[in-house]
């Protein structure tokens, strides 16, 4: 017979994954416009699950493009209120010749699961749904006051999620928010992440000739675009590493020696890591650490780059065209829209001769985030994983974007804990995602006793903190 | 009733036309092996047009990859014999999204065809197969002896026949050779090329992470082969466009300055060929003027570009390779094997750090060609092409390359007469593809006139020049 939500949790864990794998069968990839009908269907899914859990008030509210899905429990007066967040969409699969399973047919192997969007962001977001269905089932109510915000943008940049919350400020007022989303930074030590990098992209195309030309019969004589692409985009950088657009680390704030002694101070075997990333070796902006260039150093990669023949053989044409996608990972005071204008004039200037620049601008982006050191959700995070993992979590950063963060606090005044069970190493983004199933049990555990510890502080404000 | 080959070829015009509709509807794409299939189906269609078209002995000869299709006329004693050159191959048709008709199912629009191949070189071979069936159909032989050889491997670089002319001597000896491929220069003035390029390629692939990571929790520290790989690219050439390979200009004759003058002298208006293409503007190694930078110096280019993610939408990625795919253009006595050990060699002395380099040699190359002014064959030529279109025709050369050209005076001590009907703004290589109807009629009547005119040459030797 069961008594406590804990005990629930664990007599269920067979049917949760069962619920789990149904889940991640729903290929709701948010980039890709073929599989919108997928990503309607993944928060019907959210909306059941939630609804199933208790008297919630599940809704599927629409919006530009992707919908959210909120539902909210409110019968705990006197107790904190959380907001919930997490992202029912995933990314594209590809390349999918490199995934040794279907990654929209959940395949389990040594107690991992393998499928797109398992550990980003589909089984930590599952877990708070979860833990809410086990207090109804077995305390008829939750300890705390909880709202879901669960959106289907986030892996697209969240491009609707900002005007949501605007508009719904009274909706989304909470004490604080709880992000199901951001990621353990390693499976051996359990960690809090304190901080998240911004975002902000533009895609750009040269184009040279009207049409694809053979390159015999004009090569030498008209641009080709690739070549002014390859100039252009090592312009963007000096060749150590440092990003040499004027102004870019304008208002990039240096760590303290404190800081920067926090993070030496942590863990980390680089060689260890280089063996884990199988590259020749490390590379990045002088001065840094890894860890540094990864959590409190702003970045401009190429995620693709591309134009010409790719096919199988030769074809020996010059181009007409030539692309490339470019995001920034911002930290401090980087504003995306200054950055993104600071890249966009760097790319103007360096256009090489007899070529076009094009320039399509994300429309949307993301500032870094960080959380005060002394606050209450941030403390409880502490003790709980105390409890469940028997040793104090690091306090780590997330190199990666949460915008969310960053628009809860601006918007909602809402600070974030990140209280996501999945691991940093669990190659979301890429072939072959996995997520550990004893995490989810983890996890189960550890919103429990979280939402316990914080049904214990009586609030009269909004501001827990 | 028919009494000349020409007339013959006038009355037969229709029948013609859907010949080679029907040869255009093969798409033998020599470069993809999913169209191998296809490739024998076109070397078996031009055995059967040959055998068709007079006492042939025609045959489908194997190589390792694609046929080379032979037949052979030699009942003109005492007359020249010459060795008529074409390729029934093609291009990939891609981007098939910019073709206005499918480019197998030939499209007529304005007295022009439009199809993957027409021009290059399908109509142009299919001329001197029709040309040889007038004379039968006429006059019961031809005037000198003819040997044909078809082959279908020119658009990846003939990998093989080069090894079949070595073991193929006497089957193939001939006073000269007559090339149906190489392209007139313009639509307005009758032209006969001189020369042409060679070509030699080679692709290479940068890695660095053994698998596609998250850019945000990696970026910044860990090599991203896409920035290297557009230092490497950047690196081939200086910024005014001069390759900056070590060695890559040493046995590069300069032009006389009368070569020069001959060239400069010619119609060729730099501001509408730059229209024509519909560049920004025109560009190239310094010094040289368009014409001569397209036809006697030689050029490194990078034909395809391609690494990270090239969907829709954004996907935040560092990914773990890079690729590109280069061919130089040849001249003088540049030597293929040398100029690519020379770009090797600068590629591996040029990788940035962190990434690993990775370079697939193209297992064959061709140098460049230029037949002597005064050749028989040469002469021929342009008193025929005066005698059909009433105007001396220009002396001009071909930025592209025709390996047989070199192969067959190595190994041939034959001469190779350009003699092609197709022009050189028929966008071969390129999508939407086109060959001129009134080119196709001007090809049967200039060939039927040269092998008239050459009949009345009576050689003993195998050198008619």
């Amino acid at each position: 017979m069961t008594n406590t939500p804990r005990e629930y949790l664990q007599e269920n864990r067979g049917r949760f994954l069962e619920e789990l794998l149904e889940f991640l069968r729903i290929p709701s990839i948010s980039t890709d416009p073929d599989h919108a009908v997928s990503v309607q269907s993944a928060a019907e899914w959210v909306a059941q699950q939630i609804q199933r859990a208790g008297p919630f008030s599940a809704r599927i509210i629409s919006t530009v493009c992707h919908p959210v899905v909120y539902a909210e429990w409110l019968g705990a007066p006197g107790a904190p209120t959380v907001l919930v967040y997490g992202h029912y969409d995933v990314q594209p699969p590809d390349p999918l010749d490199k995934w040794l399973s279907d990654p929209f047919k959940p395949d389990i192997r040594e107690g991992r699961i393998y499928a797109r969007g398992v550990s980003d962001d589909k089984g930590p977001m599952f877990i708070p749904i979860k833990v809410a269905e086990a207090f109804f089932a077995t305390t008829g109510a939750l300890p705390i006051n909880v709202k879901f915000l669960f959106e289907g943008e986030e892996e697209i940049g969240s491009p609707n999620l900002e005007g949501f919350i605007r508009q719904n400020k009274d909706l989304l007022a909470a004490d604080f928010a709880m992000s199901a989303d951001g990621a353990m930074w390693r499976i051996d030590e359990p960690s809090i992440s304190i901080s998240s990098r911004g975002l902000v992209g533009l895609e750009l195309t040269l184009t040279a000739a009207s049409k694809d030309l053979h390159s015999g019969r004009h090569g030498g004589g008209v641009p080709n675009p690739l070549h002014a692409l390859a100039q252009l985009i090592t312009s963007l950088h000096t060749h150590d590493g440092r990003v040499a657009v004027a102004g870019f680390y304008d208002r990039v704030a240096e760590l303290s020696p404190e800081e920067r002694a926090a993070i030496t101070a942590l863990p980390f075997d680089e060689s260890r890591y280089l063996k884990e990333v199988g590259a020749p070796d490390l590379f990045g902006e002088p001065g840094y650490s890894t860890l540094e260039r990864q959590w409190v150093r702003p970045t401009l990669e190429i995620n693709g780059m591309w134009g010409g023949y790719q096919g199988p053989g030769s074809k020996t044409v010059t181009p007409s065209e030539a692309h490339a996608k470019i995001t920034c990972r911002l930290v401090s005071n980087q504003d995306p829209r200054d950055i993104q204008e600071k890249v966009v004039a760097h790319l103007e200037s360096h256009v090489p001769p007899a070529v076009r620049l094009h320039i399509r601008r994300s429309d949307h982006g993301a500032g870094a985030y960080c959380i005060p050191a002394d606050h209450i959700g941030l403390r409880i995070s502490e003790e709980v994983l105390e409890g469940v993992y028997g040793k104090k979590p690091l306090r780590v950063r997330i190199g990666g974007t949460l915008p969310i963060a960053e628009w809860f606090q601006r918007l909602l005044n809402q600070h974030v804990v990140f209280f996501s069970f999945s691991t940093a190493d669990e190659d979301f983004h890429a072939p072959n995602e996995f997520f550990r199933i004893h995490r989810l049990h983890e996890g189960f555990e550890a919103w429990a006793r979280y939402w316990d510890r914080l049904g214990e502080v009586r609030t009269n404000g909004r501001n827990a903190e």
